[in-house]
């Protein structure tokens, strides 16, 4: 009778996975292919959907059925043990809030997150922050309902929905070490850069077809399976669609291959993970990537440190010449390496290199806590950015959309998740460094343009684990010590530095 | 309290609608976009989403809630009453059948499918004959089960299905008289033709990119609004998604691009009906398109009568010639005619001319019936389809690849869908001449690429009207009479005897 039960919640689990799976594709296809009078049928369909999902995942009988399962089940067992925990992880998390403030949360992001297109369009702080107000006013209330349903502080309520089991203390002792540290090496870094030759952005133009032969070329070898995922155009790139079928995307910009390059090498990394999910798992709560960190330690790995290396730039670079019928010195390894780690205090998150990426996060991670707290004003948000930005990075925005209008996030609700691209960025120096420590081959592999060495050494310890372990469960198996910035500073210090 | 009723009742439709329109993108997507290795994944998120919207539209409280919203609306509300009358057609059909039957019929059409995939690779019938015979028996009981529930003769039962309304007397009648009639006409047309020059196909190779342009000029010139839909490619083409948001599909062949051109325009009749769907309706059982019958005489009207004409076909002249940098006889507008207008006694359905083309469904309606009457064993099914073919278009397959394995239908549990084509064009010729009766300037206007007078006809006469009235209805307020075959004989009797 209790295996009946483990069966049953499978089963609902299993019917949860096709809604979002459903829902997964429906948002690739509005991002790529829907002409734009579809839209709003498809949020109609998205909106129905995503009710279903959520009467299926507050089904008030799971808690009993996996309280019945878990007697049922070998202590051994960590995959079904861990598939009930986190299944009523999320149940938790779904029956924390009251359906009216679930609507009224929708309708408020929505409405913030459209004025905030335009507000940013023309450069309007004042026409979206009543909105803003109130996306902040509701994002409170949901931290109180969920920090009471959890047991936890309210704002680790909210990381716990991005990363299950992150809390701010944690990120709190993580970027006081990195506030310390990478401003005087960020000075060290650009004093070492003046010194060297300037890196010469190839000319284009760039056609897209070339583009994306040369594209596809590399997720070959990085071991993206085409049999079950496929490469498009879209405004922003990501990773959608479901693990058997992993859908990302990149914009090809004519003028200048090498971001969008970059940036389908980054949804590789994303990619590789969903692939590399447990088979057998993938359609349970347990067989899920882990959270937003390790999500993006795959994808910054990818990046940042195979991608970036000396190693896979030599490999690159004649590879990009034949592609683009490339001469001169701007081709040359040498260049591009200067090209694509080339440092700068710049204005903008997504345009920052690794090395100042960071005290992005943290300036978006200090003010949103100090908006949640009630000790910052909406209104004094522009000024607090520009005076942050300064401190930490040296540079103060001309105006607001390249300050604070410039991302998303906070006018579509999503508070909590900044923290996670810095904290996948600390992993991803971690698990690289146990990556190369473990297979010594890795580096000459990518240079050779064989990535199987390190995809197999993140199958094993990251991809295939799943949502098994905790994230610093993960990483202290897979680098014997849990989430630090060691690596992290001593991956930049090598690179940048040269010591 | 009754016009909650009426409210609630819409809003339960209005989820279906949601469904379905998810349901039918991802089965775009299945055709068109999917990485083979998406196939498993992709079934179930269909097969729960089906379940899903089966229970929705079997929901006990339809009929009550029919009932109580019935006595509110005035009784000149058209659509209202039109809108319960279509809600409450389909929850009989829905609830016709026994859960245990809806499974069985799923499993025994999908395992007859796959292997008929095969089977006709292999020209091997006998493999694929016992599916074919469960196949039948299980049509057979669910003919029985809706026949009881609808109050109706059992292949009637099945006819409703996929055209509500129409009747096996019905498709009788109709085909009696083609039968009477094609078969010596075409011989007259044979003979005509062999006195005229041979038609002469334009020898590519034709660029796929050059196709696909040359296709959206024409998708534009006969109105099909890109806004709201697209056109991509797939192995059979076909048309999908929902009113606000088309998708069309064809494939190209390189080497003769006249085909592909055509099922682009076949594509673009079907969508210009979904896209001409009463605005306020279509989410509702109302707003739907009225059922095979119309929607495969828009095709058609389209396809067969406005654009083989030859005002459509000097208008194309010059646009292909430029598309494909064509010179000399073949693209002369003459030689178009005689390639789009070439008939022959062909073996395959989906290849024939006009002419011969209802013989090929007559074909299939006599063997259908007689198999599931059990007058037709399923073992002779192939030698009686050689002798039919002989008899009704004068050509005998010799193999049953290109004989009873040709058509998907049967081998997927589809019987009562093959007479929906003839009459499809039955009804096409009968509107086509009405439209000009009735604005007489369309063919000039189509020698101009102007289809707006002819698309405003039919947006007037058929596509607004969705479901409010039947068949047999629109036909009537359209064209004057019932639906009949001497439109039909008229047109064929002038396009191809000048008589």
């Amino acid at each position: 009778m209790t295996a009946t039960a483990y069966r049953a919640l499978e089963a609902k689990f299993r019917k949860i996975a096709s809604l979002d799976g459903a829902m997964a594709v429906l948002h690739w296809d509005s991002a790529t292919m829907m002409p734009a009078g579809g839209a709003e049928t498809r949020a109609e369909q998205l909106a129905t959907l995503a009710e279903i999902r959520h009467q299926a995942m507050t089904d008030p009988t799971i808690p009993d059925l996996a309280a019945a399962a878990a007697s049922a089940i070998d202590v051994a067992d960590g995959w079904r043990h861990g598939n009930l925990r986190e299944a009523l992880r999320q149940w938790r998390h779904a029956n924390a809030l009251p359906p009216d403030l679930v609507v009224r949360r929708s309708k408020a992001n929505s409405a913030c997150e459209m004025a905030w297109r335009s507000a940013r369009g023309n450069n309007d702080f004042k026409a979206v922050a009543p909105l803003l107000e109130t996306v902040i006013a509701i994002a409170v209330e949901v931290a109180a309902a969920k920090a009471a349903a959890l047991g936890l502080a309210p704002y680790d309520a909210l990381l716990d929905s991005y990363d299950p089991d992150l809390r701010g203390a944690e990120v709190d002792r993580l970027f006081a070490d990195l506030k310390n540290f990478l401003p005087g090496f960020l000075d060290r870094v650009l004093a070492g850069q003046t010194k060297a030759p300037a890196a010469i952005v190839p000319a284009g133009p760039f056609r897209q077809a070339d583009q994306r032969a040369l594209a596809e070329r590399l997720l070959d070898a990085l071991g993206f399976d085409r049999h079950h995922g496929r490469l498009d155009v879209s405004h922003h790139p990501f990773t959608g669609g479901v693990p058997a079928d992993v859908r990302i995307t990149t914009r090809y910009d004519e003028s200048n291959f090498t971001r969008s390059l970059m940036a389908v090498i980054h949804e590789t990394g994303h990619a590789l993970y969903e692939m590399g999910l447990p088979a057998e798992w993938r359609e349970q709560p347990v067989g899920s990537a882990r959270g937003m960190t390790m999500h993006e330690s795959q994808s910054l790995l990818m990046e940042m440190h195979a991608c970036r290396s000396i190693e896979f730039l030599s490999y690159l670079a004649p590879h990009a010449r034949a592609a683009f019928a490339g001469t001169g010195a701007a081709w040359e390894i040498a260049n591009l390496k200067r090209v694509y780690l080339k440092v700068e205090r710049g204005l903008i998150r997504v345009d920052a290199d690794e090395v100042t990426y960071p005290l992005h996060v943290i300036l978006r991670y200090d003010l949103e806590r100090a908006l949640l707290a009630g000790s910052l004003m909406v209104a004094d948000l522009p000024q607090a950015w520009r005076e942050g930005l300064g401190r930490l990075v040296g540079v103060v925005p001309p105006d607001d959309k390249d300050g604070c209008l410039q991302d998303i996030h906070w006018y579509g609700g999503d508070f909590g998740y900044f923290p996670t691209y810095t904290l996948g960025a600390l992993a991803a120096a971690q698990l690289y460094a146990a990556a190369k420590r473990a297979v010594p081959e890795i580096p000459a592999a990518i240079g050779a343009g064989r990535f199987v060495p390190l995809v197999g050494w993140l199958r094993a310890n990251v991809h295939g684990v799943g949502s098994r372990l905790s994230t610093q469960e993960i990483l202290a198996a897979a680098t014997g010590a849990p989430l630090g910035t060691e690596a992290f500073k001593r991956h930049l210090t090598a690179r940048y530095l040269g010591e």
